[in-house]
């Protein structure tokens, strides 16, 4: 008897689950519901591809429907799937027509992603997120018929790409941003650095200042952003005040929501209490090794990672997700920047008594063509000297080495061993020392 | 009553030791004896001033000899060591002008580094190693002064760096090798690639050639190089066929030469058998963590820090040299190349039974500007799965990832940890796997 696997949600977690469900199995039955019209993109891609540094909004595909189907995957695309019995073991789902039908299945993933979460100001309906391939072409044909102004709301990390974006397109741009810096997965100190590569390359940045209406226009869009005390002019606002799970559905289906607002998983991406369902990605929390608690950090490499987790174990695997880290990259302008473990304020915040010292330093010997500066922040636990986190922001090259910090506060390895660690050295990749290197020695000096 | 440190040889460790001794103790009385007429350069970046990348030779010189005396350390250039009576606890040395004093210390840091080792043909003698400042200058007069045809003799990375140095000069390049394959550091399938970067870059490698004589002309210079079967005519000439540790000063002492033809130091970088007698750099052994023996490899990188320690133990300190992995990373042409732990070769060598496998993927995601091939291969312990080595060749953004293997390497990471480790994504930067999680888990699926 052949048994059907189910998917819900057709990016990455979803059909990753798909995939190699689909190698491990070919007489599993696998069907995937996608409500758009695409599969398997790279949502990370978009700022790119709007800022015209990928010119076909197609190239962010990595897996098309059909594709997926020549693969003996059933992919349903513009399917939504309105209802789960877990008991019963079938999905309501409604598709482009309008045609409600009951899909049977005997496992499911959850691969459900995310959703934008803009401030609850008015007119922010009038604003569609560019979260999917077909509203970045649509986001790109509005910018191609013209405008001057953009206004970003929110300096984190999709914002200041999107920022960057609009900048590349020659728009005169301003970042609102409620809080007191940019990019709040880096500590202020460490984010000051971000602002002025951002400023530097034409970006207005107004910081501490909360937006209290997108101001629209007769035909409804948008024309200007107001905050307490300015209005900003905008042919074209983005906002990127971060997402929130999609949770819903499986909510209402009886799937536990953890703290994180995100679906609880067990450690093979098990939803406790429903023997054969899974969630996965952008939906579902994670581990945090350093924190030790359950997060929910949307990435496409978690998700790709745990929705393979997912169809391992949905076809017999035993494969187990290991957690994460908070690591994290991102190339804003001319500037990288990089962060993994916990920041200080992380730490304040869970009470966690924590030392960190932050350097300056060359990317490439001094006198190699290209050198540039980079600022490494590292976090450790006193007493232990065990890192804990690490921040790094410069120029080309910089931002790669948050890896060799993931991996060091992955196998839990001290400052004192990280000083004196065999990293590789040549004139145009470091000084003599790795920066790493010696913020390492520096730190291991207050632990 | 002050004591008084002496130090042999005014480069990296030399001076890494003088340095940290001199910010420890300020009574303490710190002599450097350097042979030739500058202290603290890097002569890694030599083939970067030859090829004109670097301007002024003189940038490569980090701290200069008044630089270093300023700072309270009596550094005499153009001084050499003629002998070491360690019991007496005096050096005998001779100045510039040829004058022979004897001179006492109570600690000795022996940091007399590596020369060349040209092979043993006739005419090599009339090629000047381009190892020191001074002699890079000459070599650049050199090539200032005309010439169409280069020879570079030797296809580690030292000789593919010149070999680019001269092709960035406009010269018709050969570089001859005596092994079937360029950089021996890494296996044979992977140094194709770096061999193909060097062709592509106008180079032409003969591989599996030895040379049989530098061909010089009346004026003693060198006018071709010949092997075997043909002759290749050449206005300048380069061998860069390694080096070998300075120890014969050393050795008459009564210090103790390994294996590895390197001066033996504990992990405290002391000479066993003579209290306050400390070696550092590349006359140094290091203990090789993966191959668990006495190595001799000649680097900056480990210069510095060895030095620092001899330094730091010099004067009262307890600090350990935790040893090497063997580490390096170059840039050849627009290639790029690292290196860690054991090569398949080395594992072989050693008779160690290993796993490796080898992945092809692309430095950033495949839709974002400047995204080119990567080659990662790593070498595993079977049954366990520990990662005992990796190799990486690719375009800009490949080699320093090899520093996330050195650092799983040196915390005993197995390829199935690594292979779902938190490693940091965004579309400049990688995939949405980084290629080492590729590696990682294709390697375990052969553990």
């Amino acid at each position: 008897m052949s048994t059907r696997l189910a998917i819900i949600g057709g990016d990455a977690a979803g059909m990753s689950a798909a995939s190699i469900a689909r190698r491990r199995d070919p007489d599993l039955e696998i069907v995937a519901f996608e409500r758009g019209p695409y599969t398997s993109y790279s949502a990370c891609g978009i700022p790119y591809f709007v800022g015209g540094a990928v010119e076909d909004a197609q190239r962010l595909i990595s897996r098309s429907p059909d594709e997926h189907r020549e693969r003996g995957i059933d992919v349903r695309t513009r399917c939504e799937v309105l209802a789960a019995d877990l008991r019963a073991r079938r999905l309501t789902v409604r598709d482009a027509a309008g045609n409600e039908t009951e899909e049977p299945f005997d496992q499911l993933v959850v691969a459900t992603g995310a959703e934008a979460a803009p401030p609850p100001i008015p007119g922010a309906e009038a604003i569609e997120p560019a979260r999917t391939v077909d509203a970045a072409e649509r986001l790109a044909a509005a910018l191609d018929r013209g405008g001057r102004c953009a206004v970003v709301i929110g300096a984190g990390y999709i914002g200041l790409e999107m920022a960057e974006a609009f900048v590349r397109r020659g728009l005169n741009t301003t970042m609102i941003e409620m809080a007191p810096q940019v990019m709040g997965t880096l500590d202020a100190d460490m984010a000051v650095h971000v602002q002025r590569a951002a400023e530097d390359q034409g970006i207005r940045v107004v910081l501490g200042a909360a937006v209290e209406e997108i101001v629209t226009g007769e035909n409804g869009a948008a024309v200007a952003v107001r905050t307490a005390d300015q209005r900003y002019p905008a042919d074209h606002v983005v906002i990127g005040t971060g997402a929130r799970p999609v949770v819903a559905l499986a909510e209402e289906a009886g799937l536990q929501v953890g703290d994180s607002g995100a679906l609880r998983v067990d450690d093979h991406q098990r939803c406790p209490g429903h023997d054969g369902v899974y969630a996965a990605g952008d939906c579902a929390e994670s581990h945090h090794r350093v924190l030790d608690r359950q997060v929910n950090i949307q990435l496409g490499t978690h998700a790709n990672k745990q929705g393979r987790i997912a169809g391992l174990n949905a076809t017999g695997g035993d494969a187990r997700f290991p957690g994460v880290i908070g690591t994290a990259v991102s190339k804003i302008c001319r500037c990288e920047v990089g962060r993994t473990g916990i920041s200080e304020r992380e730490a304040e915040q869970a009470e966690l008594e924590v030392v960190s010292a932050t350097i300056e330093d060359r990317t490439r010997a001094g006198y190699y063509p290209g050198s540039g500066p980079i600022w490494v922040k590292l976090v450790a636990e006193p007493g232990s000297g065990r890192l804990l986190g690490g921040q790094i922001v410069g120029v080309e090259g910089a931002a790669k080495r948050i890896d060799v910090l993931a991996t060091a506060i992955w196998a839990g390895l001290a400052v004192d061993e990280l000083a004196l660690l065999d990293l590789s050295y040549a004139p145009p990749f470091s000084g003599v020392y790795d920066p790493l290197l010696i913020a390492a020695r520096e730190t291991a000096k207050l632990v």
